[in-house]
């Protein structure tokens, strides 16, 4: 091909792109962003400068990530030992500082600084910011060796109880782009760790957002779990319960179906799972027909 | 390539894309369009689309169109036989109003047709419209059979003496993309008709614009005029004087580089001469790295 | 008289509208011009004045004309005769493109000038810019010889399906005055010729106006049909069945109060049928106490 | 005249003040009330008529008052005698304060009573409101018996030091009708009382008004003191001095043009001395093309 | 004390104030100031501290004052005797003008000029400016001596029938402290006096205040009248009728109660009734806990 | 004292603070905290409650933090020992990670925290958000053992290049305050050390501040070092060299001082150093008549 002949290609491809860019122009989107996406450093820059070009054409993208693996790292380092009670880390206060410290102090800086370099304009932002995320600590119980149940303490993991997005708006309606930690406030000024695809579905119900974003580690909701042909591109709130009594939203994605289910609930348009391993998952679920996740409707 | 690998290499055009769209966000590019790109209906249909392009990521093109052949045309229909002096029409009323009909009547609103239906939001003016360019009766001499020098009579032919560029900053403001008519108002409301390289310069001063782009019938500016190989990518103001000096910048050409030097010199940032023949000219000149004509670059 | 006291006089002339002045500042206005008032060179120059005054007092005019005879002379210039069917002319597209470049190359670009040479702002617009006017196909059956009704296609004849008023609110805001020509946008990009007293009402509707005017041939609604003091002045919304009833409104008037009608139902503060064929026929109806023509009032 | 022909004689009227509507659209003028005008309760009626007409076709007046009659006639009521020095009134605490009472809690607010009657929106300031004026005691100094020059004690007359010109922008940004009384603050809190036409003057600098219009008790300038008909209509700034030196620009007419002269070279258009005995003069200088007194106009 | 341990006791004055300056901050409160408190010189200016301290902390205050004394005394001086009917004056044209001149042209003015002085932005009104205050004659019945009831003529003695706060959130808006005059306009634009209490309680509605504040010469509502310990702090909207049954709301302070109900029914937050008399009375009411008078609250 | 003399007191107080509220309302103060009143919870707290004093009463307060001791024992706990160079940190790329984490994750977000939960609305920034701050790697030379400068790497220590406050004035503009940690990015996205003394000053300039407090752990500039009688309390621009020529600006205060003259001669209006061991040092600074620290004030 000459170079003209490549050229002619490449204006084709942005010429295919118009009526996306047309259709999402002026909407919201949060997106989740953690796994193995936040690991590897070419998915990262792929994951940043989708988020880019989503925001160069007229879309406002708002990022809200995850930690894990760097969170452990670092405890390590200082010699903390955590307890894990169904999953969820009991976080004390010198648990929750590190975690800040990684979160706000690493992870999000490294996104902002990412993005500002490839020509953006972003700010980072934890929930405590302008009281964007209030919580209050996540109430749990478990059956004690006599069966009775009995209540944990989980420590600093908190749930969400209400969303202050005007900074947001304001950043949003500046140009920024915000790279949110899932951090938030108490009530007496303490420090609470929330679950960061619920605090991306909150988020995204704040904003009135058209959509949300779950990036993750495998392909989307399959009908056969072990058969990745078998994935399905949409699924409307309708067909929610149906599913959920045929197996197939169960299991490791049950958690996120539900922060999808609510969001819709709370008038987020469409909830996407994707899968961030592949380059450019974000552009080319939304830029392309089908799609290459699992897209959850809502009814209206 | 699967369909996944097909996606993700429109992934990458997209995001190549990105240095050019951030670069361009936000300016005005006035864009003079005419010639073989106005007849042939794809290639008609591949302007508008890059005009929809750019409009899209954020920037603001402003569209000035002539109409030699259909006027013609049109006259003929109706029985009108014009004169000639020096390659200039002289325009009686009869004549004026024929081009008026057809140039704001027929080219104009098609184009207004066709950036609406592929979902843009377009407005078509004239030259008379709001003001927006004055004119008077253009001078002319000729040398008499007696080798003297004679006023010569043009009729409605006008020089641009003004232009008020209010309505198209309401309407940018507003994200509309205008489509001006090359005719413009006399002191005493009559209807002259302008030239639309002319005019389209002298919007572009107007509105501070950063980038004229002329859609011409030639590859650009050639060393050797018969060696398309020999294109000049880029010609700064500075180098003007020699290049025409070493008749580089001659014959057919010279009026258009008037013009972009006018444009230069009255604080546009570039000015592009195109060969509208080619698929997507325009995305091909402004988002590929050498472009594809030859830019007039303003020494400042 | 002296100077002296002519001058008083017309300041007293000026002070007694002042009432009628503060009643209509801030209202917007829209006005159907056609018929005689648009063939007649001073009467035409009448109605640009009226509508400039207007203007000057604070009021938000828009003018939507016609244009019949014009595009008859041109279409008869080009060799095109037209097949009319119950009053309908049966659009093909070179019709249409005749009526187009006539309406909106000729007529409305003349009252542009004026309008913008006595000192106004004015910008002219088909109904086709930012998709101000969408229309479909205007549905028509007739019975066929053996008496059954048949389908009749009166080719880009249009009815307005939505009108789309961003543009003239912003037009508005910023002091232009738009001149409006009957012609539609179909939803594949055609264009339809559309019925102006319609195309006024529907713009009337969209820009919850406060008047709505038909310039007409006739005195306005008279109670004898040949006794020219017989005119009402007013017609309440109310009123209407009965007078139907009693054949005071019918005949060629029925198509113009049925628009009435629907303005009134659609929001439109009132709606006045005019007799255009009189001077400032538009101020004496706005600025005196009886008016000149018969108004109907919406009974909110 | 039948009332048609009457309606018709007054549109026409309408009409020809068109062009003068255009040309002082936006504009700021500035009035000087006072002499007979504010006695005659006819004139006074006439007077807020011109100025509702100008605020209708998009003028924004403001209007400052004198009052020495009714401060006669209340300080009579009282029993407080006072004392003049050439021509000023010695003003002490007791005098000011009967002063400002009949300004502000009589005449203004009568003023404004009848503006807001008559339609308008209209709002009343003393210069001390909003520190609109801010002044200082007026020095003066007289020869004693022995021919020495002696400091003279005026009391509370003031001379404007300053004026902040904010709330009048502010009120004349809302479409309200400032009316003001001329009286203005020291900077220790006291009340001055200081002269209407220098107020007005100032007023008009520090609004970069385009006219300021004195109405007064005589003609306007007469090149022959006892010919009405030798009216001089028009004074350039430079021809003060050549009409000074001929002694026609004298006696007491003298503060006036001062006041005139200080206004144009402060910026103001031009300034009007009118003859506020004449039903509106106003409108009459305004919107005829001689006007009726006389026009000081700056050179530039 | 050293002056740093006075400064430090000072700093930590302001800082015990954040709280309720952060509670207040942009809420709107109305003042009706009268009695002891506007006779007081020092009382006066503590008045005017008070409300330049909640406007410096972002609150945006309205004063309404009243002038009983005042316009005593001046009728006086002028010779006007006044009749007195159920406690109001029967106003005629002259005491009417008298009580305007004093309250606009001195008390008012006063005021502003405090204010301004003290580095304040104020402006003055009445009720007739913007038409603020439109008002009916106050329809009076007493019974004759033979014990039927018979109208009264109270002359200008006015009753609110409507305010339009356009001006108010004009120049609140601006940074202006408003000080309203009891006057309101009829509709033929006669002048009406009306109750101060009654004003504010009314304006304190229309700009939808968040406190309406009523300074009296009583320290409030007492329990048991004689003991001034027996004061109530606070009073819902759901106690009154049962304060009333009881006597507790009764005698002298019923037409403020009245006043007070019918603002917190008319959508006022709270209605306090303080003691004019105490120095610093509004900043103790709303800067400390208990406040220092009655304060009734909304149900809501 | 009974409670409502304790309140009266408290009232006075207010009032007097009432000038200095009025002299700095809409001001931008930039404040540098660190030292002995960012380790000390107490005067932590003190800090925070004076700086949303300020912000209640209209001043934009910006609040610029150090860190030292918390990065130190954070770098001792990861097992990192730092070399220094004339008292410059060598910073590699392991450091400056915990200098981040330490700064943004922890120190920055507990400001955010505190001034939260008294009431605020704050924001935490680094300086690579929205390239707030941007950095080159800071030149160092040190004579090496045979005498001759060489150049030393001093890693990831940086020199701010350029501020772009685009983002504060944002925050400010809707009533946030900014918390701002010193990093910095570079052009290649690499994180930079910055000190905060430097940090604080270039954006009081790129803000255009009125004033810079610098918050140390001295009272001052003593006139003689160990008397702290002899702070002086004002030093304007035209005494500092021959201050310094006296010795008296020596020592460890000059890097202050520098950093307090760039600052006035970049436009700030005055600078303040001040003992930060002191209680509501801040409000004792800007709302006393002396002011407890030394102001270096601008000659304009």
């Amino acid at each position: 091909m000459t170079p003209m002949e490549q050229g002619l290609g490449k204006a084709r491809v942005l010429v295919e792109a118009l009526p996306y860019i047309q259709k999402f122009a002026g909407k919201t989107v949060v997106i989740k962003y953690g796994g193995h996406a936040m690991v590897d450093p070419v998915l990262k820059e792929s994951v940043m400068l989708d988020i880019l070009l989503l925001h160069s054409v007229g879309i406002r993208p708002v990022l809200v990530h995850g930690g894990g693996p760097e969170i452990n790292s670092m405890l390590k380092k200082v010699g903390i030992e955590s307890q894990f009670v169904q999953g969820l880390r009991v976080t004390d206060a010198q648990t929750m500082e590190i975690a800040q410290m990684v979160l706000l102090g690493k992870l999000n800086t490294e996104m902002v600084s990412l993005l500002n370099r490839f020509g953006g304009k972003s700010v980072g932002l934890s929930g405590k910011d302008a009281n964007l995320l209030m919580a209050v600590k996540k109430p749990m119980q478990m059956p004690n060796s006599s069966g009775k149940m009995e209540d944990i303490d989980l420590g600093l993991v908190g749930q969400i109880q209400s969303v202050t997005p005007d900074i947001l708006n304001t950043l949003l309606g500046q140009g920024y782009i915000p790279v949110i930690s899932p951090v938030a406030s108490g009530e007496a000024g303490e420090t609470f760790n929330v679950n960061a695809d619920t605090a991306a579905g909150k988020i995204a119900e704040a904003l009135k957002a058209d959509k949300l974003l779950l990036l993750t580690d495998v392909r989307g909701i399959l009908r056969e779990v072990s058969n990745t042909d078998s994935l399905i591109s949409t699924i409307s709130r309708g067909e929610v319960e149906t599913l959920k009594a045929q197996g197939i939203l169960s299991g490791g994605m049950l958690p996120k179906v539900e922060c999808a289910i609510s969001a819709l609930d709370g008038g987020v348009g469409s909830v996407h799972i994707l899968d961030g391993r592949l380059s450019h998952a974000i552009l080319l679920e939304l830029f392309t027909d089908g799609g290459i996740g699992t897209m959850f409707k809502g009814d209206a």
